[in-house]
């Protein structure tokens, strides 16, 4: 059985935030994001100056996922389940993916949400690939979101903090992406040729901590990079999947077209497509301006594709997970529909 | 395709929690836990007296995991995926399924967490059905697990607080459980005959919240159950889903020999129990002896049944979430083995 990515959409929240606001607001230097980042935007659910929360990640989700089934004229009674990824739920119960589904008015479908990372949009796309190859579902939503700046706390001067806290904030960014997945080769007539999403972590620890705390106060980190590590594993395990799609596509005879590779920053993903010997306009990259929106990003990057890619075309997507490292990635080809 | 669940295990942390030592901790009356809830004790991650964490979800995670494997005389190389729901994640990042992957020596595996409540466990059921049914996956291993005592507050004295915080502590219990599941009858050798599992929360406000805050100080509820729309949803969707499964269950000419009905509190258990008209003989509880330890739950019940559970004899699991309302049930056949 061939499972197809229908259509994508991505949605993300209020205005673009440039560089100079965000470094008004976190004491940074515009100039420094910019050359060591990379990163000219990003978007945030969460006013930056007024602290209002203007956007749940419920609302945003909701959008992308709106969108997407507008664009593919469905319905919620065309959905056979809706899977939603996320590392930072609105609340740990009810989980989002069931107030999504009450949203779009969805009734007696099976929902499920993944607690996931930079992978966690490829964790959703096996997921509903298993759901659709199982021979029980014909047709599913697949929703990717984060909205990190619930760790934007609006009562403090970040202009004090020291630097690895004020970094994850020009780093990170909200938003939203949404699939739709199906057996049937309709709309883009996205082939999925190849897929390969799994934990390789062992003895390493993790490059990425997201705590939250209950009722306890710890002294526990909240938010932690490891940058270190991070640039030490992620082009090498991005280069270890590159090759194993690159053997897989060349048994099959087919060229790849486009590359879509991990996003952490505009820099480091440069560094990476350098590091991987990828021809630059071959490329597909947002980071640079929407931010490292987690879940989002692999959404945000195939709707990018989906205006570029032509018939028959091959593209190849990798995302790498550094909380505690999974290895992800994506052969698809556009079917001539 | 057939898939069976070959072997069940659960995990309770610390010694049981008795309705006495309970009651002094909360500033609650034992006799009136004894009489309105029908819990007899339950079992803490967290030691009560000093605050201390004794065990975390992913310990707990674990110890379950590792059991059942043993059981099997399976090394985690013979393990296809791992899936873990829970609702109390340690961290959000990582996702604890990795960690326990890590604990487990599991290498190069496709890592799952949802996120998830009373219907948890059967959402993993149903996540790792569809990837056996897939036919990419031979076999794997299931957790549901919770550690509800992350919202105990160590410093603070709940003799003062209000009762609907009080009674959060006398129902809930911290617990794991963990299944192997394949597409060969070894070992229990439980065919699942039939499965449902949906989202049926149109129209209803949530009727459980848990929350976290990240870094943002809200008066939001942490902590909320709706005790009158559980009782009036609960018995209803229960009932609702007990029909089909009978229904089912006649059409092929199966009698029901063991039931596992929603488990909230001893007494409502004993309350849905009366609704359905069940046999108590025929019924497998365990809420009264280990609170209600969400995701765990399930697992522990079908734990219970293992050693109760004859060749050719069928069992009815349902499971109804009230956070945001999901409706699931499951139908198994021990085949002989």
């Amino acid at each position: 059985m061939t499972i197809y990515i229908n259509q994508c959409q991505h949605y993300l929240p209020n205005g673009a935030v440039d560089n100079t606001l965000l470094a008004q607001r976190f004491g940074l230097n515009a100039d420094w994001i910019s050359l060591f980042l990379g990163n000219t935007s990003r978007y945030f659910a969460t006013d930056l100056v007024s602290g209002e929360v203007k956007k749940s990640l419920c609302d945003i989700a909701t959008e992308a996922a709106q969108e997407v089934m507008q664009k593919e004229l469905l319905t919620s009674e065309d959905l056979d389940f809706i899977v939603l990824s996320t590392a930072t739920p609105d609340q740990l119960m009810p989980a989002t993916v069931n107030l999504v589904a009450e949203r779009l008015g969805a009734k007696n479908v099976p929902t499920f949400q993944l607690q996931s990372g930079c992978t966690g949009a490829m964790q959703a796309i096996s997921l509903a690939r298993s759901l659709l190859l199982s021979g029980e579902y014909k047709r599913g939503l697949v929703i990717g979101a984060d909205v990190c700046s619930k760790f934007i706390d609006p009562t403090k001067d970040y202009a004090q903090s020291d630097a690895n806290e004020q970094i994850n904030f020009a780093l990170f960014g909200d938003g939203a992406g949404a699939l739709i997945m199906s057996t049937q080769p309709t709309g883009l007539g996205w082939e999925i040729t190849q897929f390969s999403c799994r934990f390789t972590g062992l003895e390493l620890p993790p490059g990425q901590i997201v705590n939250w705390r209950g009722l306890r106060e710890t002294d526990d980190v909240m938010l932690m990079e490891d940058y270190k590590a991070i640039e030490a594993h992620v082009p090498k395990l991005a280069a270890e999947m590159l090759d194993n799609l690159w053997t897989a596509a060349a048994s099959e005879g087919n060229e790849i077209d486009w590359y879509l590779p991990p996003q952490l920053s505009g820099r480091m993903t440069h560094h990476i497509v350098n590091e991987l010997g990828l021809s630059r306009d071959k490329v597909i990259n947002c980071v640079h301006e929407t931010g490292n929106n987690g879940n989002a990003l692999p959404f945000v990057q195939l709707s990018y594709l989906r205006d570029r890619m032509e018939d028959k075309q091959s593209a190849m997507l990798i995302a790498i997970e550094s909380s505690k490292w999974i290895q992800a990635g994506m052969l698809i080809r556009k079917e001539a529909v």
